[in-house]
């Protein structure tokens, strides 16, 4: 039996066998884009639990009651709302957080413990536990649910953003699905990233670590809308092992497979997330090559994508190509001006430091393209990395200057 | 006799004695605010001369020639165009930076070593330097000349940036006096900083380099437009001893005042490039107390100003204040939420991690102001710094997307 990763149609996070999810409006968010701010995620079975969070040292309490509750291997449901973060509250925060996690365990039938809070939105104001509590009760959970969990966390996203994957191997057959948010930070202040995945696959906790690592170094750690890192920032993996595959190990082949697919759905998702960031009209990619070490090559890879420069010349189809090199030239990455080559779109703009006669209205034009990859070849070692980012609008900056109470 | 630093009314570059400066348009930059785009700069008797650069990878042609020259105690000429960087040129760019320094020495009847050149505008076209050798000849020097030089070496600054103070001590009476140019990347590419010192002062040089140093640390360091380090950022410093005081050494009271006077000179300059940053409307002022160390608290201070939620939230007077939190919650430096106190414009907006009752309506009123001071305190230590910034407009975005050639 051959191996292959294959894509669902129509796939969302409840495409893993045994999840079951439903959503509902709370008012909680005041103008949600879906119509709903509060979302469940149901597993029929025990999850193994794992999740990434954000480095920022202001951590909301939704993440510090999930931190503490996880790596686990009974956790079953997820309960997640927007329009606030629940973020620099204090104790108070932290109580209503677990308050929340509470509610979503007694609509489940299941102990405190076994489930998790999130939230997202603004920050600095309490969480409004007592709409929780008289809404959370009223969801209907269903396979089909997916959907609307992924609308309803939803803030400024103008796109929900899900995906599922089926994964064929000589173990057996299991699904890795998952639903993201992006990071909108339209007035009032939201901004969070958060990324949920499902599988029903079999596996070790410790190779679901490894590979949720992994997968989140290559894809959200990635990406960036405008460099701020978030108080609320989480990926979350739950694998309920309802596909029954033979287990997988960590270090096996399989867990290479598993790793593989799980990849897929991140980048899938985190590219998801910056092509609609606030304003965004194109996504850019850049791949660097050559760099001394890996670190070194996402260090410059991100600081073009993170470049206000390169965003806005790249927004206005402006071949100023010097900001990237300068972009990169200020990472702190070994840089060697007289070894690098610079491509924009399959386009030669500079070769080992030298420019390549080019047509700057050919450039231009390539830049116009929904999607603009930039290949930056520093020619001084084998790291390589793949960074994704959009472009800056003059709608990012409205979206951010407005203030709607 | 009673120390004293006094502002020199309508002071520029030349109110240092035996400097003399002019201007005049080579043809260089397409558009340059007031009709100039060729500078020159000359002392009578050869200064003492030091200068910090960009920390970028990617260095400007005249950068590493300058830094070839400097430190050094016989420069007498300093000359500078607008409109083209001279940067990502190559050997060939070398060489023209190097002639553009030699026919600057020819005007003034000194060797070439004793020039330095200096270019700011767009990175990757070569400089015309024929233009330079037809046109550096014409100018007119004269003890007046400082309003022109400043002048013609803006690229998209609204505002010339110029000033002088007078120092008085008891070994004497001296003149700092400087010239700036900002952050101004309108299309094409123009990412460069540069700012010009001169002092009649008679310095030990290892003095001199001291306090060039520590106030580029305080100023110029300390200030953000959007986060792009330029291929040209320079600081330079030339002191010709002209005003006969007894020599300032290293480490002497005498020193110390210099050093003060100098840091007026440089934040100043510094507070005047940020506040005339692309598209800028408010000036944004950041001091961060109680932090670990200094450069933690130089982390956080800079870590608000280059946020640009912090800055879209300022342009719509949007009272956020969490982003300012979260910002500085992942600068790297140590925060603990708990016993952090932030206000904004005198107004007590967090106490030790808990949110005290204030209007939002008055606070924005006060982001509204020229000026929007940010006092955060970490409580953690004694580190203290400031930083500048500017709000973030959609006209930065527009100045930055569009291209003209």
């Amino acid at each position: 039996m051959s191996e292959s990763i294959v894509p669902i149609n129509g796939g969302c996070i409840t495409s893993s066998r045994g999840f079951q999810a439903g959503a509902i409006y709370a008012g909680i968010n005041k103008h949600p884009p879906f119509g709903m701010d509060l979302a469940l995620l149901y597993s029929q079975s025990p999850c193994k639990a794992f999740a990434m969070f954000t480095t920022n040292r202001v951590k909301a309490a939704p993440v510090l009651v999930c931190r503490d509750r996880l790596p686990s291997e009974c956790i079953q449901a997820l309960v997640v709302n927007s329009g606030v973060a629940n973020a620099c509250t204090g104790e108070s925060g932290l109580k209503d957080a677990a308050s929340m996690a509470r509610l979503a365990a007694e609509k489940c039938g299941i102990t405190p413990e076994c489930a998790l809070p999130m939230s997202t939105g603004v920050i600095g104001r309490p969480l409004p536990v007592e709409r929780i509590a008289s809404h959370l009760p009223l969801i209907n959970l269903s396979t089909e649910g997916g959907t609307a969990f992924a609308r309803a966390i939803m803030t400024t996203d103008t796109r929900p953003k899900e995906v599922a994957v089926k994964v064929t191997c000589s173990s057996g057959e299991y699904i890795i699905a998952g639903a993201a948010k992006g990071a909108g930070m339209i007035a009032p202040n939201m901004a969070t990233t958060l990324c949920f995945i499902t599988t029903d696959a079999n596996i070790e906790l410790e190779a679901l670590k490894y590979c949720l690592k992994r997968a989140g170094e290559k894809s959200f750690n990635m990406i960036t809308v405008d460099g701020d890192t978030s108080t609320n920032d989480t990926l979350l993996i739950m694998a309920n092992g309802m596909a029954k595959n033979r287990l997988i190990a960590k270090g096996s082949k399989e867990m290479n497979l598993f790793q593989k697919a799980l990849d897929q759905v991140c980048i899938f998702l985190a590219r998801s997330v910056v092509s609609d960031g606030e304003g965004a009209t194109r996504l850019i990619t850049v791949n660097v090559s050559g760099a001394y070490t890996k670190n070194q090559a996402k260090l410059a890879a991100k600081a073009i994508t993170g470049s206000n420069l390169v965003k806005t010349a790249i927004h206005g189809a402006d071949p100023n190509w010097g900001r990237i090199i300068s972009a990169a030239g200020s990472s702190g990455a070994r840089f060697d001006e007289s070894c690098v080559s610079l491509s924009i779109c399959g386009m030669q703009i500079w070769r080992k430091g030298e420019i390549v006669g080019f047509e700057p209205s050919l450039l231009s034009n390539k830049l116009k393209q929904d999607e603009v990859v930039i290949d930056l070849d520093l020619n001084l070692g084998n790291g390589s990395a793949t960074a994704w980012g959009c472009d800056m609008s003059e709608e990012y900056v409205t979206i951010n200057s407005e203030y709607t109470t």
